[in-house]
């Protein structure tokens, strides 16, 4: 539902808010963990511009869960109480600047799903590894997925050390592969009980916001170790965050139709309406002798097989419980064209076609130094720009 | 290491404890979360004979996760207090009846880790997929395992709903391929940080306790969805958990040799002594016509092709942190012959050879009804008997 706190118009008393193609305009308003430095409690805030509101008034907690416990109507409120409080005509109220905070993960995450929800994205790796059978036969059935590790699951910002593991051919040591994936990430609230399922039509009252997330993976460790059981070693060493939810209300402008499917879907996971969002995703890479980072690849989670609330639905159809704060993340964000390939085993095709960056810098996989940016917007004529912010990481050497 | 809490001559003031084949002798001491009935907070107690003692003068909290917090000494001091409270000569305190109380969790459970360590039944299953190549080549190199779902770990005795699913060729429904799997969990602390992997000479010390896991699995649903990321809904639906954890020191004097390898393991995963246990597993079964559980198998932990110290060290090889309260399950423990099978997938060879119970009923998976009863002990000649007890569950009709 589109309404007042969408509105193109509306401009905030912060003025850094007010900023064309600022991240957080009053329209976005994405909730986030903040300490400012030397401080032990975390408190929960609202972005807006380059600083923060503590929405503790509103709000109690030190982490996202509680929130993720609220129904969908009950966020709406909240937002719109938010919204007015930052308007421009409102009183002035303290504001944190962002520049003076540590930012932690938005929720304690009980459990994390990782899909795998883009068909170019199966396809490209199917068909390196299968080349007469690209996609498997329940693809266009199934939202694969599967369950990822919630101990390494860390926020934007935080160091990545490159693990070591089997290789295969009896090898083990740091792995020579070391990729990114750029993905959306899901907050789920407020979820259902054991053995209950959601049914479709309700689905995506259960996603409270978004976020970005990098899931780097360790290919030769993957390729050696994901028979018959899936990635284990190869993506628990480190998952990036972002640390900014932007809640699924302010997505509302950015709805459209979700992609055709090629084949028709079970009725559980059929769905009426616009289930699919048109966010932006962009992956900058920076390697230690480059100045600024290059932008990579550029994808569109609007191009992804299967919504969120097919994602929901599926997840919860065996009576899985979701619970508030558990993290669904999208898989890897591709799309049709090159430009649109969201890892480094498809952007240089399984380390056989180099990524040339500015300066001469040639990437297979990434070098110890190099600095991956995941950045997220939406943007749609009449409305106003809105972003996810940023979710980095740059490697360390092996211990 | 054996000490005195071990001695077999030791005997309690609480006199069930004395009896002949009890599960938790004094030399026992297994601790549990529980709650009286009414009761709103939880416990901490230690099982002696058919009574609880709250440990709560030495261990405080509402679950084990503070207890996996201690280092190995701390525990093994815990442990000589507990028994010496509990021994003959002793003051006697107040005991709760365990028929009078509620069990719990043992823990919040923050990661929740199956491995597929049992070789043999790798291989019967492997066999039945692919008759030419049953082992992978990654088998006996890797100690392969996949992340699980914590929202659906559940305490021993909660009903088990069938799961609905997507069961191949266009069907949706009740899964027909319902199975148990009888496998040895183990509660991890005091843990890593992120990023430090725990040696292989240093990795038991990580080990807080085992306990008995079901490993509850739709098959139908499992073969259609697992490909190419692992199991997702085919186990998520629901895993029981058995409500004491059996201390590693108290399974000291049942530590035996590992099985034989029948490859050489990588420098990371070779340990020097004794790293294997001698448990005992039985699954037992009684349908909604029978009056008494009926044994349908019996394996026995120590043939599990990797012990629990190379789990720890694999998981950790890569950097991955493991948490106090984690829980880490075998896998399906099977062994070379039929009745050593832990499984109904293999018990009946994918549903081909039907298992027979009393009164004529037979089973290839189970029915709605059906209850399933996991069992299991350590015994060794000069030693007193010491049990896991036991990990129930009843099915009910899907929803």
């Amino acid at each position: 539902m589109i309404d007042e706190t969408h509105d193109p118009d509306l401009r905030s008393w912060v003025e850094s808010a007010n900023a064309p193609g600022c991240n957080f305009p009053i329209q976005n308003l994405p909730l986030g963990v903040f300490r400012t430095r030397g401080d032990t409690e975390s408190r929960i805030g609202a972005a807006i511009g380059e600083a923060i509101l503590d929405v503790g008034p509103w709000l109690e907690g030190h982490n996202l869960n509680g929130y993720m416990t609220l129904s969908s109507v009950q966020r709406r409120d909240l937002r719109r109480v938010i919204s007015s409080a930052l308007q421009r005509g409102s009183s002035r109220q303290d504001l944190i600047p962002q520049s003076d905070c540590e930012m932690l993960l938005p929720a304690a995450i009980g459990d994390y799903t990782d899909f795998y929800a883009s068909i170019h994205h199966a396809r490209n790796v199917g068909s390196m590894f299968r080349p007469d059978n690209p996609l498997l036969p329940n693809y266009r059935h199934v939202p694969v997925a599967y369950h990822g590790r919630c101990s390494s699951l860390v926020v934007s910002g935080t160091p990545i050390r490159r693990p070591s593991g089997q290789l295969g051919g009896g090898r083990f040591g740091p792995t020579q592969e070391l990729d990114y994936e750029a993905e959306l990430g899901a907050f789920l609230g407020p979820g259902n009980k054991l053995g209950e399922p959601i049914p479709i039509a309700e689905a995506e009252r259960h996603i409270a916001g978004v976020c970005l997330v990098n899931d780097w993976s360790a290919r030769d460790i993957q390729r050696w170790e994901y028979q018959p059981l899936g990635p284990f070693l190869a993506k628990s060493f480190a998952t990036s965050v972002s640390p900014w939810m932007v809640t699924i209300e302010a997505l509302e402008p950015f709805r459209v139709s979700a992609a055709e499917h090629e084949s028709p879907v079970l009725p559980y996971l059929r769905e009426s309406g616009s289930g699919a969002f048109d966010i932006t995703l962009e992956v900058w890479l920076r390697s230690s002798s480059m100045e600024k980072p290059f932008r990579v690849s550029r994808g569109h989670f609007k191009e992804m097989y299967w919504t969120l609330a097919q994602m929901v639905a599926h997840h919860s159809s065996n009576g899985c419980a979701l619970r508030p704060g558990d993290l669904m993340a999208s898989g890897t964000v591709s799309g049709p064209a090159k430009e649109n390939r969201g890892c480094l085993l498809e952007m240089t095709w399984k380390g056989t076609e180099p990524l040339v960056l500015p300066d001469g810098v040639r990437r297979m996989f990434l070098n110890d130094g190099d600095e991956v940016i995941l950045t997220g917007y939406c943007e749609r004529e009449g409305f106003v720009r809105i972003g996810l912010g940023s979710c980095g990481g740059v490697i360390g050497a092996a211990c």
